[in-house]
This record gives structure tokens, C-alpha cells and sequence, in this order.
């Protein structure tokens, strides 16, 4: 950490700040004087170090991080990928694409056993489901609760394929015994106190980016979780929030390198809520497919034009089986250069 | 509600659509067919229809609606103000400027009474303060939690002033009995199960703009509270994420008049998350006092540069003291005009 | 194009209002009257027809158009791709990935001769090098100018390579006599005098999206372009401008097939600018490869660490060349799905 | 300049590189070695050290700078207010608040000459009106252009006010010789050219910051102007392109306070554009007297639902006068606190 101090300080205070430094924190301090401003370094752990009470200081014109504050998510700590492995064996990290499909909600055993069916056999080995979901209405479908993940596990049963359904609450946690991937959701991603509790379990917590979140942010969120013990993160990119209106949200693509270098956890993409839109979710999927990420999360829907949720951007099964083709070619061609 | 039908679609989908519409919802259609394209439009209560849900369908290629998608929030039901009464006799809304002020967090009895008298001399009429601390750090103070909110009750019994403290989980509610105004943070605006169970309380919910999130959006997330019940809300502006970065945030002044345009809810402004930086706080709170805030919330500490977070957006208690007289003076100003 | 009105407006004036309407577009008014609102709806040509004109009406409440306002860019009056042809036969657009690669600035000689001769070899098909730079600040390297095009003209004349350079300005379009692409910056973007000027040449036209301008915006452009006559237009995403700090820009990969849906214009990538770190441009110009780009536009320099600017977002020769080689078979497994 | 090199660099690198930058730059060169990493420290005139040259460097991790980029148009090195007097004694700066008013567009003899008397009697004392008129769409309205430059001429004749109007390229400066004070819109902030033009003039620049720029690009756009010579710069926070619908731009009132203190030009404030809105004007503009602007500029419109741009954002005379009022009135109160 670069402390960059006001200029003309009288020295008594700045020896007092450095002082202040040791004692709180584990950290040396090497200080440069120039001519017109004096820079101090910190080394040693300075994740603890609180940028804001620094940059609060009288003496003090400005700080710069030159470590991340993130320790268990920091790929300089933990070179190699992490791979999650699921009770069923199913993978994600370490050199496949994961495919993790299925509607938006769960509206009915019929449907989400036909969906999961569907995409099982095109190689989908995850199904997605939403039982709690969070609506920006409180007058609309708010998903079928506790019954919906009654009926995910009725459809894990028929077809094997590991469940991935987002919480809204902790309280809700009893409900989420059979759930095998925990999902929080964009609107959640710096709800701190449902990622504590998430941080104690012992199953993989798929945490997607919010809306207007840096890459550092969901880093930081994913500490959380892990700083409490639970390592097994997966970060999903799912589109940020900018001035275009053309589509939903827009697709950070840099973000799957970007975070694939800065940590070790795997990285899937949902290109259904990045897009909003049915046509654009294949050309995204096979750009992830493309930039490495780890893993495609991606709504499919038997009928989307009768879904009760987010039907615009859901994709029918057979669409779905023709883009999972595409993405694994793409994937294997990426992968051989 | 306007639908805008796809080009050449044939008739027998078309009824078979308004067929739909009119069986789902308590609307009326009327239908104006063009020499192009077909537009729908649905007379009755929209709030209940899902644009979604309607953009998905086969034959639609675009929606829009009419009606704003809030009803109690929507001043067009509730032309007057609402004018929120503490049991103390504090109000905020109809006509006056109320100050709540007071440390990001509480740190111990002696500083939150401190601050707390002093503001409380500086005109401000109900004490803020931080026991339960969203922090993007995990390795971040927290807070001193339940701790935290003792001390604040020690300082409304020494002062009288109403505590307005934010909550981060449902599960803490037990431990806010003594809270006055409950606050819920940016990053939770759209914690839709946190906004429902304070929707049945019966005390006033202070709701903070997301990072993010626009008017509407926030004004939806007012709707989740006042739908199960709870109709004192209060709104706050405090700030949003662009890509400046001279300012931590960039205080949309603008969004005052404009709720205030379309809510009957009082509209609060914190100048200092909005800001970032003390020097700051002074001229955007004279600012949102000119443009018709209802309220200003500012964080105020005894000694910023020892405040155990966001003391370089806290001002010195004789600085909020010059800010109290000097946002009074233009308050009445502008209400004289 | 379907305007609201106004609930309660008189009738003479929605009438007055009509005849305003078709007598001055060319255009028929269909009306349908709801119980509380009237809707407008418009046919035929509603390009020339103002939104702003039309919303600031006395009686109107709102307007969306429904037809896009651009006609010579639009796909639904063009609707096969354009393919721009060089007089020495390069092609962009039709179905191949042009590689247009070079130094940000030219900086002598010696070093354009040598990349594009480089490049050449690695398959790029066209050669960039900024003669006139835009930059930030008035005290850096603004480019070699009239000087910098003269040794472009070197490289072209040794290579065969067309030129693809910048301009800053109509005046200095003397100076571009040999120039193959006339390029526009980023920040030119709604510079329209310069546009309409360059509307008159019969020289294609590299029209990069603005910072912060929407997909619309940018269609708009290449219509300011198109519109003087000039039909010949390559629209480029280069990323945009986010909250994100960890890129230089945000690169807006949904772009590409949203704007080759909505128009017949090739489109081409430029993952240097969107990145501005050396070893993300690799995956960014594989994704756009795979989302179907119909080139890119890459900054390659012999020396990065020398480079006059943009170093930092600049590669290697051979870096260049094993981008070429994964980006061809990307694109050529992309295509044969 | 503060420069974090590297990890682990081999000294006989670090020595070179400092002796690059002492060779090549006026500054001086203090190394602070730590045992992770190295910090170099540059003294003297680092306005003109390329930041992306160092960063480009291979030895360096981050480059941050300590000083300004901006000289000329920083407070540091010139602490008083910069005051403009036209030839006619009007002032902006130095403790008043200027009135620019006038319609959008320039439409004819009858119309500029109406609303120029009409604004001046309410205490405008500059008269804006466009005659060459930058628009989204080629098929629009573009403006007068010489024609509404006679007409701007006629109207100061009548008034004696000085005209505020906007130049879109170099090319027309011989038709601009009767303006006063010269505009340059958003979408020109960084046509760089167009700037170091209209730095040889002897005549004030009002520039407008563009829609997705930050302050201090604005500063730097500023610098263009006054590096050639032209030290007569106002500059105009007019609102920023963000995520937020309900209104067209948002006004970054923040900037106003920033701006003063990081440099001594005068800030205009434009709340027309801002907002987008015509009622949105009056409490805007109320704002932005009270956060310390030294002017507005205001749209006026004899009849605004006539108007021929703009026409949502534009107020009539009367709405001017009340408005000019008010701001007054908050301007002395606030000037008195």
C-alpha cells in the first residue's frame, strides 16, 4: 500500500501517523521523503488495512493498493484452477464446460421434468431451476417457493443432474437440503450477511456479479463465503448495467480473462440475463465458449412463449441443443491452439 | 399499456393472444390495426401484467407501458403528501427540512453521546448511526452489532432524539425494537424478502437508492414495503455509480423533483455517501435543500480522522453545526419563493 | 410511430394536432380512442419525423418510435451484407475476417516498414498506424502528421498493404489522398461536419463507436455518412465506457451481432482500445472472431515498451502472429457450424 | 509521479529505465526499495511524462499521478477566480451569477429578436441561440447556420446582448467574427483540433463537457484551448450520459464545487440539457445557484411546442422571469451565508 501524505506536514504528526500504522496493523513501514511530498510503503498483510480510515487521516493526500485486498480468492496464493467436483462427479474448472440448463421458474413437475430430460440429453450436466425469484414487481410471479424445489428434486431423481437454484433469504436454508449448486443472485451479491452464512456450508455457491459491481467487488464477496470456510466459489459474469438499451444488460467478455488471472476460481457466464434476448444467447455463449470461461448457465425453456418469467430471453430445448454442439466445438478448438 | 405486434402475423394468433390478455388480466383491449403493424392497447390495471411475460410472446415485437407499474407508492392515488410522524413528534415531510445526523458507526457510549448531543444542539432531530456495518471487505470492522445498538439507545435516552440505524438481515430484527427508523442500505435495496417482513412492521423504513438502480426501480422496491402493509417509507438519494471518479459516487440532484413528481414519499439526500469527501457534504446539502429534500442525512463524528469507517466523508460536529444554520437559512429561502 | 396523448386533451386540439401532423410529414394518422387515453399511430416515412418536436407538444405525453430512424444503414431495406472492396482487391465483410494491424503512431520509417512487413506475413490483410493522434492532453505526442502519412505511403508502396489511418480533421483531408480507410475516432464519432464531409469521398469509412454512445447512435453516424453518399462504412466497437476499472473500456461483444442484425454494414473489433492491456487482446479478438466480427483492428508495435503511445495496449509481432493463426481457425470452425 | 515497478526486476533494468526517464523528462528520480517491490518517485514537471509510455514499460506494475495533468487551468498555479469581461462590461465570474437564456434554434428575425428583449428584461445577460445545430439525426433540423448567425447579429443589435452561440467546426470561424462567446458542445469536448483553434482566438470559450467525460478531461480539453494561448475558458457541466431514463442527461451538480476547487475557470451549469424536461429546469437551476455556478444557461422559446429542437426542454419567457427570480434570490442567500 502507497500512502501518498499532504505536502508540508510538520514532522511530529507524520512520525505520530506512521506510529499509529505499526501498532494497528501488522505492517512495516519504509518511508521516502521528497522534495515536495513524502510517500510511505506499507508491506506485509495489508488486506486488513482499511483504505478509508487511511485515506481519513489529516496527514494523508491519498492511498493506492498495490496488493489485493483479497487473500483466498488471489490466484498468487493458489496458482493452480480451482475444480469443484459435485457428490455425482460431475465437474466444473479444470478444462471442460460445464453446461448448467433449465427454465427461469419452476412452474410444474411436468415442465421441469421434460426441460431437465431435454437438456440432460444434450449434454447439460447441471439443471437450473428458480423456485425463490427476485422480481423487481412484488404484483408478479415470485416463483413457486418451497413446491419448486420440491419438484427440482423430483427432477434431479429422474434424471441425476445436480441441482442450481439462487436463495433469497438465509432463513430459507432448511428448504435447500437437496439444492447441490447455492445460488445468490445479482440483487444479493453484497447482501454480506447471506454470504456469512453461505461461507459455512459445505456445497458450492455459484455467486453472480451485481448489476453495477467491479470485478474487484465480486472478488471481495466472494471472500466472504470463503474467509467463513467455504471454498468452493464459482463466479458468474451476467451482464452489467450500462446506458444501452438495446439489449438487458451488457456482456463484460473481458471480465471471464480478467478474473480467470486475478483468481483461481472458475468462471461461468449466463448469457440468457446478459442479453435479454433469445436470438443474442447463442453468439454470447459461443464467446465464452471462446474466451475460456469454465461454464455456460442458460434458461431453456419448453415453451417460452408461455413462461412465466423471462420468456424473452429463454431458448427452446432444441435451440439449446444445437448451441451446446456449437459452444463444445468452439470450446475444443479454443482449447487445442 | 401499448403492444406493439409483429408485422403480418395472422389472425387467428392475434385473437387467440387478446384471448389471453383479457382471460389473465382485468383489462380491456382495444385493437388498432395498421396498414404495417398492429397495436394493442390495454385499458384497466396494468400494475399485475408482466411486460415480460408479454414481450415473450410470439406475435409481440415490443411493449410499453402507460401507467407507471407502483400504485401506493404513486402520488396520482395519494395526490398529498405523506407526512411521517415519530411517536416523539419528529416529522419528516410536509414542509420541513429534518436533519439526522450522527457517526457511520458507533464506536462507544461516550461517542455516540457526544455526537448525539451535539448535533442534537445543531438542530438535528433524530440520530443516525451504524451498529451493523455493510463493508465490501470482509477483514473490515463490522460494527459493534447488537453492542452497537444498545449504546444508541443509551444516547436517545440521554437526548431523546429517534435512532435511525440500518439493518442487514431479517434474522437481526428481534434485536432493533428500540430503532426508529429503520434503514435499509443501497446494496439491499432490491433484498426483496428483507423489504417484505419490514413491510409489516409498523415503523418507518428509511430505503436507500442502489448503487445502480433507477427512480422506477427504487419506487418499485418502496411498493414491495407499502404492499404488506408498512406505507411509511422514506426515500433516499444517496448517490450513484458512473464512471467519475473524482467523486465516490455522483449525486443525482435530479431525482428529488422527480420523485417528488411521481410519489407522494418524503425524499431524503445523503450528501455524504453521495460524495465521499467532507469538503463535499457542505454545498450537495445545500443543494438537495434548494431543490425540495424533504430530509438530509449526514455523518457527523468527533474525530473523522479516528473514525473506524467513512471518515473521510464524516464532518466535525462545529462543521455540521455552520451546515445546520446554513441549509435552514436556503431551505426557507427556497420555500418563500 | 406511436405517440401517447395527454389524458382529458379537448377535441380541437387532438385534431389541430393530427393536421399538424400530415401536413408536415408524409405520413397517415390512425387514431384509437381509449377511455383515458388516445393513442396516435403513424404511417410511412417517420425518419424525417423529430421525436423531440413531437414530445414537446402541448397535448402530448409520450412517443416511441416503432421503425428505426435510420433507412440507408437499416438491414430491412438492404437486407444482403455489404462487402467493401479495395481497388487492390481486399475485401471486408462477406463471409472473411479482415486483419487490419499496426503501431498506434507511426514513428519512423524504419519501424512501419517493419511491422507491416510483419504483419503482412502473419496474414493481415490492411495496415493501421495513426498519423494524427488524439490525445487527452495537449503536452503528449500528438503524431507525426502530414509526415507520418508520407511514411504510411512507404509502407504501402513496399507491402501493398492499404492504409488505414485517422483523421482529426476535414481540413487535413488533402494530406489523405493516399490513404485507403479514412478512419474516425472514438471521439469524432458525432462530429458531423467531419462526417458529412467524408460522406462526399468515395473511400470507405471506419466509423468508431463513441465512449459512451448507444448502438443506435452509432447506426445514426454511418447514416450522416451514408446520406451525403458514401455507402461505403465499417462501423467498429471498440469498447465503451463503464464503471469498470480494471479495463480501459467496457469491450460490448453483444454489439456485434446486435448491430449485424439491424444493419448490412460490416462490422470490426478493435480489442486493443477495448482492453488497453497487451495480454487481453488475444481472447477479445478470438471472441469477436467468434461471434461473427468481419475484422479487427489490432495495434501491433516492434518495440511496445518504446512505443510513442499506447504501449501498454500494444503486442509483438510475433504475438500478432500467433493471434492471427487462433483467430483464423476460430473464426473458420465458427463458421462451418 | 509515483511508479510501482515490478517484482523481482534485475537492478541493471531499474537503473536503465530511471535513467530513460531522467533523460527524457525535466524531473528528478527518488527510488524507495521494499522488499516486495520498488517504488520510484518523480519530481519536477510531470505534466508532460506520458503515463501510458511509462505503463507500457516492461519493468513497471502501475504508474499514479500525484500532480495534476493540467497546469494552465489549475487553481494550484493561479489561485484567483478568473473573471471574463466582454467588451460590453458583462462578466462571468468573480461573485455573480450570469443569465444566458435564448431559444434552442434560431428560426427567424421575429423569433430571436422576441425572446432577446424578453430575457433581457428578466436579467439575462448573454442571448444563446443555435444556428449551426449538431442532431443525432442527419434527417432533422440542422440549424440556420449563416443565415441564424445574421439573425443572432439583428437580435444583439436590438438588445445590446452578447452573443452565445455554437461552432461545430473550424471551417465556419469566418462566419463567427459577431459571436461573443464561442460554444463548443458535448460531442466536440474532445475534438482536439476544433480546440487548439479556437485557442489562437482572443475570445472566451464556453465548452461543454461531453457526455460520458470526466472532470478532468474536461480540464485537460480546457488545456488544448489555453496551451494555445486563449486563457478566456468557461466551462459547462450540462449532465451525464448514466443508466437513469427519466430524464435525458444527469446533472452532475458535484462537478460545480469540484471544478471551483481544482481550478479557477468559471462554471456555467445548463439545465436544459440536464434534465431534458421542461419542468425539471427551475429546481435544477435553483441548485446549481446554490452550489456556487457563476452562470446558467437556460433554453427560452417564445413558443416551445413549436420549437424546431428541443422543444421538451425549453421554457417560455414568462417561466424564464420567474425563474431568473428565484435564482437570484438563492444566489444572494447563499453568497451571504
Amino acid at each position: 500500500m502507497i500512502i501518498v501524505l499532504k505536502a508540508n506536514q510538520p514532522k511530529e504528526k507524520v512520525d505520530s501517523f506512521i506510529k499509529k500504522l505499526t501498532g494497528s496493523y501488522d505492517v512495516q513501514v519504509n518511508t521516502w521523503v521528497g522534495a515536495h511530498s513524502t510517500v510511505l510503503g506499507l508491506l506485509g498483510d495489508t488486506t486488513a488495512v482499511d483504505e478509508e480510515y487511511i485515506a481519513a487521516q489529516e496527514v494523508v493526500d491519498s492511498v493506492r493498493r498495490v496488493q489485493e485486498p483479497y487473500k483466498k480468492a488471489n490466484r498468487k496464493f493458489h496458482p493452480e484452477d480451482t475444480v469443484i467436483t459435485l457428490p455425482g462427479g460431475q465437474k466444473i474448472g479444470g478444462g471442460t464446460l460445464a453446461l448448467i440448463a433449465g427454465p427461469c421458474s419452476v412452474e410444474s413437475e411436468e415442465q421441469i421434468c421434460l426441460v431437465a430430460e431435454s437438456v440432460k440429453k444434450s449434454g447439460a450436466s447441471f439443471l437450473r431451476g428458480g423456485a425463490f425469484k427476485p422480481r423487481t414487481s412484488p404484483y408478479a410471479f415470485q416463483g413457486m417457493k418451497a413446491e419448486g424445489l420440491e419438484l427440482l428434486s423430483k427432477a434431479k431423481e429422474r434424471t441425476g443432474l445436480p441441482i442450481v437454484t439462487e436463495i433469497m433469504s438465509a432463513e430459507h436454508l432448511p428448504l435447500f437440503d437437496d439444492v447441490d449448486v447455492i445460488q445468490v443472485g445479482a440483487r444479493n451479491m453484497q447482501n454480506f450477511e447471506l454470504l456469512k452464512r453461505l461461507g459455512k456450508l459445505d456445497k458450492p455457491i455459484l455467486l453472480k456479479r451485481g448489476l453495477a459491481n467491479t470485478i474487484e467487488e465480486l472478488l471481495m464477496s466472494a471472500e466472504y463465503i470463503m474467509a467463513e470456510g467455504n471454498e468452493q466459489v464459482l463466479l458468474c459474469e451476467r451482464g452489467i448495467r450500462t446506458y444501452e438499451t438495446m439489449t438487458r444488460n451488457t456482456l463484460d467478455i473481458s471480465a471471464v480473462p480478467v478474473i480467470k488471472r486475478l483468481s483461481h476460481l472458475p468462471v461461468i457466464v449466463d448469457p440468457s440475463h446478459a442479453s435479454g434476448i433469445n436470438w443474442l444467447i447463442e453468439p454470447l455463449a459461443i464467446a465464452a465458449a471462446a474466451v475460456g470461461a469454465d461454464g455456460l448457465i442458460i434458461e431453456v425453456h419448453n415453451d417460452p412463449s408461455h413462461a412465466l418469467c423471462d420468456g424473452a430471453q429463454s431458448i427452446t430445448p432444441d435451440q439449446f441443443d444445437s448451441l451446446a454442439k456449437k459452444v463444445n466445438t468452439v470450446f475444443g478448438t479454443v482449447h487445442s491452439l
